[in-house]
């Protein structure tokens, strides 16, 4: 590329923006059965860019669940193979009303694009898209080419698992990459080295077979809300610690010079709280800094809870029954089925005689930690040294991608997280958005990824 | 009345039947906006009811919420006057799927009516609509009558308030009657000599301005559920004691007298957890029995919670805002500003600073202990005992009838509480219900009542 960067990023965007908004505007929300027609009609918007584009064995693939997008180019012969994967699936937008434009109606400000998926992870997948597409455009690939794009990154991913056992002989390379991570900070090229792993689940607290008035009962009856809320208090200590048996016996200490690199990375706590938080303060941990934290130690968050009487007023009810949705971020070789069944115990121990539990689902995935000296990682610290003009800083995230593991054990395969989102992006929260130079820049350092990586 | 009660209600029903159900049908939910023209409509069926049975001065007066409705019939000079006073709104229906009739659509099974509202309190206010219809029908009251029926009992009165404070004269009585209670048992005429107070408001917890990711941020950022849930978990101690300083000064003990006529009343504390409660276990207490605990001893309840995500599968947010509904049951000699005050302090103690906290309205009530041997009293037992073959039962409610403090101090006259409804009658719960035998004796009772009642 003899273009410098901000000059190929104006050149670009007039003709990616079009693009980009039909992409993002389509509801592809994975979780919602209702916007099922949604996320096939995204799948469809993929496969045909990419064959239009000119990629061979184009498909829309059928999974027990949302549809997998699968292509290929492979006519550079004795040249490597990268397997580019994605997810054009979203989040729920709720809620709507905090969005300052609609979710699904892709608006430019201030240099930025905001629509529910804007970096995560269509913003990126169309990087991809449009970087394979213009060199074919101008002749061909340096190195063989796979996409393999699902549409159910954010519900657990069973049909990618599946087809990928089933099928690794199809997806055969020498390396994968993943844009599906933030930039450290704006300007900052950043490959992500190491994710945390994740288990989701459901909690359900019954103590009748339906709510009874809180005034005639009240003093009796036990309460589902009451329960539920002592319980999930009870799996932390007054420290912040959680307390499942055993969960930080198999949690590996963050090596000495990786908390050191860390440290040494532009990082203002107080920032951070007020721009990205906006908590009052951050959680408190005399022990591990934030990155330290957000990183390679592991946490409980509830994600939503419910139960009872929400409308408007008050109302007189000793509710039967209440739930909320468990989630534990996990660190190496912290093991999801032993969390799980940790949970299970440590909710047994704390449920009263008064009530009963009942389980949802549980889907989780181990932590993954990344090779830093494979030739793929040289060529893309060397396209994003040229792209930027200074070298990648090497980060972990504090987020899951299942799939990372998956590749690691079925395609025995290094994967390479380039991510161009930046800490802001507002993911799975309402405005989200993604920065369009780190788009354009991003289409860049892609085409001189691929370039680098031909032998 | 010389027909025995059987013979009378197998008489009335077919009378009554058409008339219960249309006024049943009106969905007059006072907490719910989207009502509001409906519990217009219940007002105004009221007063036209009144108006045909040949009461004086009915009129529906409009307040600041829903609407009063009055009338007087002062025919009687030299005899006492009795003011009714009884509420046509009606809790919310949900869940409704939980209904095996639709809860508006008031169906007759195994000779009970099931509707929201059956028992709570349209069915009650009926019979004495229809009791006093009666008996002008058939040549007019041995006593004089006002009727008072309110509009916002389920969402806490302000209108009934104003109005009583502003026009003691127009209410002028010297004995006030409310339905608004249960029966001790089947076949058990009971009149309820007390009722617990309560205090009903809403604690919200924020921790941002927005979710976030709880892969990206989790560790560092504080969830909005987590918080209100240790909260929550913090008012009550490991017994189940509420822990607001000072919340059990103020309690006045049990006597002993009484104490000693509740363990007389027949009462299997094992049929009540399996066919009213339905919970695994009810609430532990070495110290005090079931009624003592239900009629006179102080309760926390939530009676709602919601935050996060609630939708199908799984959302990875920490939750910036998080809502409870919570109440606390009151007894002699607690008074509800200090309570209300003691949870904003406590509250205040166990919320960390990475949240803030906010508290919607707070609505309250005293607990009340009545007269048990005024002349009213007497007319009550009597009409009790001539309708149902034996001596009425003098119990305690643990519910709340915030208007029963309001008569005692600005109306200065004393209230019998004379109820129809059942134990379980699913009050504010799926299939609310009132037994139709009841309403028959109870027209019954309220004619043998306002005669005895006569000098």
């Amino acid at each position: 590329m003899t273009t410098p960067p901000r000059t190929a990023a104006a050149t670009d965007l007039a003709a990616i923006l079009p693009e980009l908004i039909e992409f993002l505007r389509i509801p592809s929300v994975s979780t919602l059965p209702a916007h099922k027609a949604d996320v096939q009609r995204a799948a469809e918007w993929v496969a045909a860019y990419l064959h239009r584009s000119g990629l061979d064995h184009v498909a829309v693939l059928p999974t027990t669940g949302h549809p997998l997008v699968v292509a290929d180019w492979l006519h550079a012969p004795g040249q490597p193979t990268v397997l580019i994967y994605g997810h054009y699936d979203v989040q729920p937008a709720d809620p709507l009303d905090a969005w300052h434009s609609p979710p699904f109606e892709p608006t430019v400000r201030d240099g930025n694009i905001y629509a529910r998926g804007a970096a995560d992870d269509k913003g990126q997948v169309y990087i991809h898209l449009r970087a394979v597409a213009g060199l074919l455009a101008a002749g061909g690939l340096p190195v063989n080419v796979r996409f393999l794009i699902e549409g159910e990154e954010e519900v657990g991913g069973a049909g990618i698992e599946a087809y990928v056992r089933a099928n690794p002989a199809a997806l055969a390379c020498d390396t994968i990459v993943i844009s599906d991570t933030p930039m450290f900070a704006p300007g900052t090229p950043t490959i992500t080295t190491g994710l945390r792993g994740a288990v989701f689940t459901e909690l359900t607290v019954q103590t009748g077979r339906q709510d009874v008035h809180s005034g005639l009962y009240g003093g009796a009856a036990p309460n589902a809300i009451n329960i539920l809320c002592g319980i999930i208090a009870g799996l932390t200590d007054a420290a912040g610690r959680v307390t499942l048996p055993g969960y930080y016996d198999a949690v590996r200490p963050i090596p000495a010079a990786e908390r050191a690199s860390w440290a040494a990375l532009p990082f203002d706590p107080e920032a951070y709280r007020a721009a990205e938080v906006g908590a009052p303060a951050l959680l408190p941990d005399s022990e591990y800094s934030i990155l330290e934290r957000t990183w390679g130690r592991p946490t409980f968050d509830v994600n939503g809870i419910e139960g009872g009487y929400s409308g408007a007023g008050s109302k007189a009810i000793i509710p039967a029954r209440a739930s909320a949705k468990l989630s534990f971020r996990l660190v190496p070789d912290q093991d999801p089925d032993a969390v799980i069944a940790a949970l299970k115990a440590r909710v047994a121990e704390l449920c009263p005689p008064t009530a009963t539990v009942q389980w949802g689902a549980a889907h989780g995935a181990a932590a993954v930690l990344l090779p830093t000296d494979s030739p793929a990682m040289q060529a893309a610290q060397a396209a994003l040294q040229e792209t930027f003009g200074r070298p990648a800083v090497l980060t972990r995230m504090g987020g899951s991608i299942p799939i990372v593991s998956l590749f690691q054990s079925e395609l025995h395969a290094p994967c390479i997280m380039l991510g161009f989102g930046l800490p802001d992006d507002n993911l799975h929260a309402p405005n989200e958005k993604m920065h369009l130079a780190n788009i354009t820049a991003g289409i860049t350092a892609m085409r001189a990824f691929l370039r680098h990586l031909a032998r």
